[in-house]
């Protein structure tokens, strides 16, 4: 993704290895400050996803294989028992930092998968390979999103987005947001509405960012106003991500999902889900299955932002003592949605079968 | 309204009428100070009206009247062109001060027709009569709509509300939290999900913070996260209030109204509009022709809250130049309405019968 950070413009990705140590982008302070954070231990790599200095599928997907590789790296000195125990534990650690996110449990299996045989030196090569290998199917998975998705989009049109499925939540380009990269690219001018997602405000803190670094038209509005854009006409799609595809079609994403699929399904505008597969759990039947995690209901009374120039701080909305809820994610069921941009093409309905049938 | 504030319970109103001064509770500055404000003319009442010091199509249009009668107080020793002259300009400026609630029109209109006959004198008085007429009308509908609402709440019910339509948006008791206050007091047991209401948060800082001082059972919830609780059964009723409802029963409210009521009829959930008569524009066929009123693009990128006990603060939630777009209102079409709470009853649909006929 490009960057224009004091004067110069990179281009970077969410997270990557260098040896034993991760590197990653601070999401917890953008759009305020550009940090890369060093993580020099599997615990600080798990810590750094419970914490949210990364979020997205795709994202968590990753740092989780990579705190796996962490951990086989620490453990490379170890006996075959002690690998194992070391492993297990490690393991453990990372399962329980976000309940709902299926890539950060099919990653971490995968690794495990791989230094499930041989030698522990054998069994290190493996993990790390496979966490390395977790990154680039991520990157290639995003570009054919991107490529796939992108003819759905026509010249000028205005698409509404919710939450950040952007370069950020993956290791770049990202879900949702990489068709509309590509079909910037292709000239077609694309617009975004950008929903800015309370209670954490993705959509304001990452999604705009993102567009406004590449250049890509865009308006941040509240939640609340994505219906009224919808019934006047002026969104031709949504395209938004996903952190679980169950085996029918439902979709567990972020906390809102569920209201702008019933509002766009009620004004005829198609709405699409861009998950990479490995997002797609087959093993569960329906979203009623998933678990949804509540988060700390400061989420919801306090909020961030820059008070002045290098100064950020946090405010308190209500008043003191007020009880909230917070539910993180929502379950859209599957028959508001118009189809999946997936690396390998787009899944039309029916789901049941065609989901299942792309995973043969 | 009930107002705990420094160990005192006080019994107050949300503005009144002392002499030619009007006292207004400041709600720019809810929950976390109580301030009255003293308005010792029309102009700076109708600048709290602008600056929204007083919100919600009640206190609106109560504020109104009582600019006029401010304005017809100080013309009290013109003669009778200088006096239509000073009339005709207050009026201009308080229209100008909102352009979505039919209170404000209306109220003006009432004030200037009732002072349109006879001697300055009697024009200041009836003028002055007709403001405070409208205040006391407004607090008896508030009752009324409170007691037929609250046959709507059983025992229990769970009940999602948006924006803030309570005592604090118009005299007392207001519309939408009326049957609520209603049903708690005839020991229903009422709990409310209260949306935040972005971008101002009215939800938060408004109906949070009255429902706690009334003691009803409450959580403040994002306004993505309404559908959540509808889908999973934890709504029995949506009642929010309008802004203005047309003659064939569109209302205009609140941006996020209209996702609301979608949501709410996919899940089968009654949705009621709690509204008194003055609410309703009669010569305003569809929602269509309602003006929706854009406000200020910082109430979308900056908030403001408590950064520590006594100081409040605004924050910048985006990155610098950041571009959005701030409807303030929205229309909800007449088919996901089930009823109209008034202070006359409660109007079931076919609405642009039922409407007609209860208005003849």
């Amino acid at each position: 993704m490009k960057v224009h950070w004091k004067g110069e413009t990179k281009d970077i990705k969410t997270l990557w290895r260098e040896g034993s140590e991760v590197k990653m982008i601070d999401q917890r302070v953008l759009p305020h400050r550009f940090e890369i954070l060093t993580l020099k231990n599997y615990r600080e790599t798990a810590d750094s996803i419970k914490d949210m200095v990364c979020r997205g599928a795709g994202a968590i997907g990753c740092a989780a294989g990579y705190a796996i590789a962490q951990a086989a790296l620490e453990a490379k000195n170890m006996d075959i028992n002690q690998f194992t125990d070391y492993m297990d534990r490690a393991s453990d650690y990372v399962y329980k930092t976000r309940p709902t996110a299926v890539n950060l449990f099919r990653a971490v299996e995968r690794c495990l998968e791989a230094g499930s045989a041989g030698e522990v030196s054998e069994r290190v090569h493996k993990v790390v390979g496979e966490a390395d290998k977790i990154a680039e199917e991520d990157l290639e998975a995003s570009k054919r999103m991107g490529e796939y998705g992108s003819d759905l989009i026509a010249e000028g049109h205005r698409i509404l987005t919710h939450c950040n499925a952007g370069a950020l939540a993956f290791i770049d380009y990202g879900t949702a947001l990489s068709p509309i990269r590509f079909a910037q690219k292709q000239g077609k001018k694309p617009f975004v509405w950008v929903d800015e997602t309370r209670p954490r405000c993705q959509g304001t803190r990452l999604t705009a960012w993102e567009l406004m670094q590449e250049g890509i038209d865009y308006a941040l509005i509240v939640d609340n106003a994505a219906g009224y854009f919808m019934q006047r006409g002026e969104v031709n799609l949504v395209i938004v991500g996903a952190d679980r595809v169950t085996a029918n079609g439902d979709v567990a994403n972020k906390i809102g999902t569920y209201e702008k699929a019933v509002v766009a399904n009620e004004n005829n505008i198609p709405f699409y889900v861009a998950a990479p597969r490995m997002t797609f759990d087959l093993k569960t039947e329906t979203g009623w299955e998933v678990e949804i995690e509540e988060r700390d209901l400061e989420e919801v009374t306090k909020m961030w932002g820059k008070i002045q120039e290098g100064e950020l701080k946090n405010i308190q909305i209500p008043a003191d003592g007020t009880v909230a809820r917070n539910p993180s994610f929502d379950i859209t069921p599957a028959r508001y949605i118009s189809g999946f941009i997936t690396e390998k093409g787009i899944i039309k309905p029916p789901f049941e079968e065609n989901i299942r049938k792309n995973f043969k």
